[in-house]
């Protein structure tokens, strides 16, 4: 079974996003119309549907073996990573100079949300290398572009991204991985990382390292740190001093090697300026942060996909208002209020999370290729840096909770191994910790974005939410009247709880930190309802013109009814996230209001005395 | 390391519901005194230090294996079982007519409480005789209770229940396994059970199963349920007709065997009358919720344990008001107002939800052993029968957030196996579902305990909490007022709510499940603001009273002041619990209050057009 739903992928690109419109503004090479969007899209499903979807559960069972140094993954990845080679996948966005197809970023989001949903441990190996692509393309030298870039566009190599040592977690700055000149321009890198993503593996002959590492008399802290692009095999064909040293058992994402990997005064390149590294380093992270909230969403659409599935076909007990299915033993659970509410949570999550993800990747277009019309870059760049924190810390939170509720859908059968429903529960806990916490995104969101740079992403956000109020408004839908209603009391609270925030960060800096998650999921919750939004108002005007075809005779088709019911079912899904989860806002407003009194008037001593 | 919390046991027992008190009113055999409980205390934690946790993790890496049709379970469980029987722990509180030691019932809610905080997996194979047990004690008949009673209370077999079957779960009418009579008086059964917990395994020399079958021209439904006992092996010490015929790969508690299990034509004998199968199940069903809701806490307060030593341990980045370690390359990350965030968020449920444990524990306590002093039964039977869907969904929904905290406390080195730290939310994962769903609690709380019976639970409960709040207001405490205000507030609100709900659901059913499990989870935030107020009151006034001792040059030992810690860590965490976790509710009242059509306007046609 497809895991996600290109109907509704389709609907959002073309009908809400437009993004046929939206690359006809960009400056890119190529020319980017409907039909060849949605070739790709068909074309990578088929791929994904075929290739990798089947190795999900079996790579999860069998999992990554390490054995003295050497990384197997398990059964059908090398495979599959040979189809997306040939099928041209690896190179759809990278610059044309470099082997690349040159095609918007935004593309590779669909691929990416096309091969996570399918199987996100075999889709990190080639998503790893988006990474060190944007890095070298942003800062990389042109040898090195030559070296690397043009291996790991045409998927021959793959790439990793090295920060993580174990005692700089979050604390990046504290990295002790030193970097030592040689007399050729290159550098001895030293030092051990953990927790590396398709660090090691055997689907691609090299891979390619961007390692973060200190050299001689850097300052200390994050201002010290250098970036180095370091290949597992040397240009020469040699092998360079890098090593698996083991790999962690996790709680899911099996089929991805994690690896602790050893650099033994491995040959190294420093990319682009010395103590820049970590300048760098964010280029990249913004990028991966994205595909981090893409992740959840993909979880989060296919274990929704199989609810929606199980809850039509599992009969359990009548309905309260007497039976749906006299014929049958029992109703089909979706007949159950509450079922219904599970479902609905996960549509409002995994479907206004995709168009979140969307809409935030037009911006990262705009602002990656440049525009054609007048634009102000700034604008964009803030709004980019504002949504960030949020598709990946509010997104990934959404998801574990929507993932949740298909296990609960599924009932003991989701806690069994064998429906591959809980699988998704393992899968997605990473995506809140890693490239950035929760805790990170929401410090990042708060103490940075809105109180540093006051506030300036936001209002260029809230500019956008307010034309959809008015739009909205003039729509003429009752629905849609009071959907911009609660928007416009909500975004407003929004703002006032900014300006709090900020006035009690000047007494007190523990402020951000008491308020940062909070306030990050409380932008989320704001963020899909600009969504779900912006849905409703094209599903309200098709339904109105696909009902008005209809009372002209002109539908009537299985098709015709099929979309209605699709439309239908987005504007129930809108309804039902104004009612029942934008009102969650209230207790993140009051934990907000609460200050940092109640976490911070308590001695580390009284709160460990347990 | 201890899992539990000795400590906060005694703090609770004794301080805050002084159960010797509480025992002295109850009509049992035994005198039970503060010595004797801290005796027994003190010799379980014993037990499940050094017997049971070392087995947690090697088990959960182990798992159970099947082998044609014979479960083994991991090294060392059949050892620690031994130790379990020769300790005398399973006898501690069955009738003494049949070998048991007749102590009150709450006394193996704390012995469960060690034992599922240090393995929870291992726990369940001696747990599930406890139902068993209580369901042979009211229901079964002399011979019944000479032959199984006696060897499920000398520890020497164990129990089940076996209720699912492949397509009846939440919807137990709908068994299929029948009941044939024999001609010398007891039953042929035969049907097939699945996720029969504790099913077969190598423990005890014989399994004792309660199985839910309809004898012939029994009525549909549940109203044609009868309740039998079918052994593994008869009591003439042949093999019954009882077969395993797989166990379920799982998500968790792997070192739990899940059964499926065959009954074809196996010996039977009918417990109690024919047809009135479901009533018993349901008086074992109670004590089993109960003791689910208390896993989630055990697990929860193992992960905070975990947690919190953890949080002092790490070093990661620097204070925001500067730092706090400067002899360290960083701060420990307690420091960090989004870590105790999510500290006290763990505290606030682990021992806020062991305190609501309690409290029904001395409930059901009166229930079952009677009480000397004049008592409504009635009364304590309808507030037990209300709590009892809180404790079993609303604490194990609380705990899954909690150990999931945990997770995040320990960064990516939570989502690794290593730390043990990830196990807690997989074996978590399963107390939302089984004996009874989140969804099963929902309705049965708002649809029956308070619709249906007329909230005559809630208000013994609401008494209770009148009772505090005159307290706390009493107490001349400036926190303990507020919290007082905060109560009276919130528990009008949850009168009005039921109200609501009550005036919808007569015009509209479907009303009842579309509130059931917000109704529930801001009931579950109610008990846990009831319980935070009586452990404030107490801890207030043990401080003051150390305080004047201190003042006067009585304390000032490391004791005192580990105590001092202790309370003051107890009010923080009530602080914390007003200020930042019962806002929630909000968010559920208005769930509540937006009704079922944002659930039920929408057909399933158009809810699965996705």
């Amino acid at each position: 079974m497809p895991a996600t739903s290109l109907r509704d992928m389709r609907f959002l690109i073309h009908d809400v996003f437009d993004f046929e419109a939206h690359y006809a503004t960009l400056n890119s090479a190529q020319t980017v119309d409907r039909e060849l969007i949605d070739t790709i899209l068909d074309e990578a499903a088929r791929f994904t549907d075929g290739e990798i979807e089947p190795l999900n559960r079996s790579g999860d069972i069998e999992g990554c073996r390490w054995d003295a140094g050497v990384v197997t993954t398990p059964g059908g990845f090398k495979q599959a990573y040979e189809e997306y080679v040939a099928g041209g996948w690896a190179s759809l966005c990278g610059s044309v100079e470099y082997g690349g197809q040159g095609l918007p970023e935004s593309l590779s989001l669909f691929l990416e949300e096309l091969m996570s949903s399918a199987n996100m441990a075999w889709t990190m190996y080639p998503s790893l290398s988006r990474g060190v692509i944007n890095a070298l393309e942003s800062h990389g030298s042109e040898e090195q572009k030559q070296n690397f870039l043009t291996k790991l566009l045409s998927g021959e190599w793959t790439g990793t991204m090295c920060l993580t040592e174990s005692h700089a977690g979050s604390d990046v700055g504290l990295a002790r991985t030193r970097a030592e000149p040689l007399a050729d321009g290159a550098y001895a890198i030293t030092g051990t990382k953990i927790f590396i993503s398709a660090g090691d593996h055997d689907l691609a002959e090299n891979i390619v390292h961007l390692v973060l590492a200190r050299v001689p008399e850097s300052p200390d802290g994050t201002r010290g740190i250098s970036m180095f692009v370091v290949p597992k095999i040397n240009l020469d064909g040699s092998a360079n001093a890098v090593s698996c040293g083991s790999i962690e058992e996790k709680m899911g994402i099996h089929g991805n090697a994690t690896c602790v990997l050893h650099f033994d005064a491995a040959r190294g390149y420093l990319v682009g300026a010395a103590n820049e590294g970590m300048r760098y380093m964010f280029t990249m992270m913004n990028a991966a942060r994205l595909v981090v909230g893409l992740q959840g969403i993909c979880l989060s659409q296919a274990a929704l996909k199989r609810s929606i599935e199980y809850a039509n076909e599992r009969l359990q007990m009548r309905s309260l208002t007497g039976p749906k299915a006299p014929d049958q033993p029992a109703d089909p659970i979706i007949v159950h209020p509450d079922v219904r509410r599970l479902l609905l949570t996960q549509r409002a999550i995994a479907e206004g999370g995709r168009a979140l993800v969307y809409f935030t990747g037009q911006i990262a277009d705009r602002l990656t290729a440049g525009v054609q019309q007048d634009d102000s870059a700034q604008e964009t760049e803030a709004m980019l840096e504002f949504l960030t924190p949020i598709v990946k810390g509010a997104l990934t939170e959404f998801s574990f909770e929507s993932v949740n509720h298909a296990v609960q859908v599924f009932g003991g059968h989701g806690f069994v191994r064998e429906t591959g429903i809980e699988q998704y529960v393992r899968d997605a806990r990473i995506t809140m910790i890693y490239e950035g916490t929760t805790q990170i995104q929401g410090l990042d969101l708060l103490g940075r974005k809105v109180l540093l740079e006051q506030g300036a992403g936001m209002l260029v956000f809230l500019k956008q939410v307010n034309e959809l109020i008015a739009a909205l408004k003039k729509s003429g839908g009752q629905d849609l009247a009071e959907f911009a209603t609660q928007l416009e009391v909500i975004t407003k609270q929004w703002g006032d709880l900014a300006l709090d925030c900020a006035g009690r960060a000047q007494a007190n800096p523990e402020e951000v930190g008491a308020a940062g998650v909070d306030f990050l999921l409380y932008s989320g919750y704001v963020a899909l309802a600009f969504c779900w939004g912006r849905i409703a108002l094209v599903a309200q005007q098709q339904l109105s013109a696909s009902s008005a075809a209809a009372a002209k005779g002109a539908a009537g088709s299985a098709e015709a009814e099929a979309d209605q019911n699709y439309l239908a079912g987005k504007l129930a899904t809108a309804r039902f996230f104004f009612a029942r989860i934008l009102p969650r806002t209230a207790a993140h407003k009051a934990a907000i209001e609460s200050g940092a009194a109640s976490l911070m008037d308590v001695s580390a001593e009284e709160l460990s005395s347990i």
